[in-house]
């Protein structure tokens, strides 16, 4: 968590935050104040609009709802992009893909994408395998009215430097680069995303019932949501974005740099261990994976015993790789503790 | 909220219980050991299985999505009754409804539901209107696997005494009977409505993605949920159960019938504000609306001052109707103080 949730958890507690109808004055406000301070944070402009849903995966779910007619066209290279793809299928669309192997980039911009291509769903960082999709190859891809672009931050963010004119949606969760505890998702769309919404609703299609692109606008207008949302967690984000805006978002990224390089540097001369992506320019920098040769229950194991949370391999990878985060709620020091209890786990130096 | 909430939120941050990973063993005992008390406080049989979500909307339309091909049935007679009509039209069924007028209740077995109803949607307790359908008229209704039954409970848990094996599916949020901070669901579903979920999903039609019940199901055979939850949720809901557990499930329904019947008593011998149901019948014991001709506004505010916090009325009824809530969290002390107060905004004694 970042490290000043706890003191506004019990400032909640304090204000009776939890008790507060989400229907009343005082959650509008709060409601107002954390879209104004994302939007500032995040340089959000104001064509796009900012809602609070349950999850990223709930995100992906409606995004195809109320963006696809028929044809979706996916990039896919980790278990989250799969997912994306997968909802799409699920939610009965006719979907196409461009898949790369697990742990590969790709140049989005050297693949033919058909025509038919109402949505392009790009995954920037692939939290199953440290891959990260370069911004300038996703600023290419072109958006238009029948051709939306959609761009999945869940673990890149508040690092990620979106260039909202050069993308129509994007979605992330609170619990990775905000710190808080998880059970909130927001999405960001433009007014191309909300037309497609309209256009699919008035020709009959199901966009979706409590929750589409419309609902979340109409009840938006007056700061509320469709349903009773997490109260406590939109308040939250709002303290935590008082906090991070005090530091700056540059002085956060640049942070980020810092700690990614200190981790790949690492690894890169480590005797055993090397990071899963070797391509240097699809390297993830807030979330690093490494393939630490079959060991990685042993070095969780031991790293939780002295109070590091390193996650094991996702899926298919869960003994060969372990996962670093490099989130805003890390420090410099953190990081440098942690690589100096790698020593004793590996054969660097023998 | 429920007097110990603030104690386990601390405990919980103590324990690091929001930065616990949703697929890591710690957090399976705690999503276990949740299902295993509240099977154990309200008596759920084995065949039903327990599901958390994001909030009773979502449920509606996830019980819409995995339990109807074309016609659903709803019993209409207030906001929220109609909100779960309103989604099955939305997600594109045919449907039947039969409509009271808001303040009245029905004895649905004197109603003739067409047989191709494949769902009967039945609003418990009508958290706008405060009518309640008595539970020996839902327990008449047919359930066979052509025809389930859905019941929302979401404002009478846990007082309302289900008898599992006359409904298929059950719904409520933590953040009303259980007084909890708001942004979670519960969904309670037997295996006829995982059958029928199973039944439209091999016939091709689109029970949703991440979250339908066969998603629900499959991750719940290791106490899992198929997106990042809302875990602190999950935790905080286990120790109220705990809580609950302790006092005993009768001695809580027992208290809040004494509430209930100190509440209606005092309003049915005001001289000015009176029961919105008049029929004794389908009054509703958790949620009591008063009519106080045009007063609301006045009210809410005076007594929000001196800590009493009192719904104004739904919708329409926003200026006539105060709702008070009679939860667990609720003593017999606060109910008398805050009916104490009343004399002054009314000609009571004049």
């Amino acid at each position: 968590m970042y490290p000043t949730v706890e003191k506004h958890i019990q400032k909640a507690l304090n204000n009776n935050i939890p008790s507060l109808s989400h229907r009343s004055v005082k959650f509008q406000e709060i409601y107002k104040s954390t879209q104004d301070k994302l939007r500032k944070f995040l340089r959000i402009p104001k064509g796009h609009h900012i809602f609070f849903l349950a999850s990223s995966l709930e995100s992906m779910e409606r995004i195809i709802e109320n963006c696809v007619d028929k044809h979706s066209f996916h990039f896919v290279n980790g278990a989250f992009s799969r997912k994306f793809y997968q909802f799409a299928k699920m939610l009965k669309k006719d979907l196409l893909k461009y898949e790369a192997a697990d742990g590969k980039g790709f140049d989005v911009n050297k693949i033919k994408i058909p025509k038919n291509s109402e949505l392009i769903c790009v995954t920037h960082n692939e939290t199953s395998t440290g891959v990260s999709i370069p911004l300038q190859y996703i600023n290419k891809l072109k958006s238009d009215s029948s051709r939306l672009i959609a761009v999945d931050i869940v673990s890149s963010v508040p690092y990620v430097k979106i260039d909202f004119s050069k993308v129509d949606i994007t979605f992330f969760s609170v619990q990775k680069g905000f710190g808080l505890p998880a059970g909130m998702g927001v999405l960001l769309v433009n007014e191309r995303a909300i037309n497609k919404a309209n256009f699919l609703a008035k020709k009959g299609n199901n966009i979706g019932s409590y929750h589409s692109f419309l609902s979340f606008l109409d009840k938006d207008k007056i700061f509320q949501t469709p349903e009773t949302p997490n109260v406590l967690s939109i308040y939250l984000l709002g303290k935590v974005l008082d906090d991070m805006l005090e530091k700056g978002i540059d002085t956060i990224r640049k942070e980020i740099e810092e700690k990614a390089k200190l981790v790949y540097g690492f690894f890169d001369n480590h005797s055993r261990y090397i990071p899963f992506v070797i391509d240097k320019n699809f390297r993830s920098k807030t979330t690093i994976v490494i393939d630490v040769k079959g060991k990685a229950k042993e070095i969780v194991k031991k790293l939780t015993k002295i109070g590091f949370i390193v996650s094991s391999g996702y899926g298919q990878f869960k003994a060969s790789h372990i996962r670093i985060a490099n989130f805003p709620a890390h420090t410099i020091g953190n990081c440098k503790r942690l690589l100096s209890n790698f020593f004793p786990f590996s054969n660097y130096g023998d």
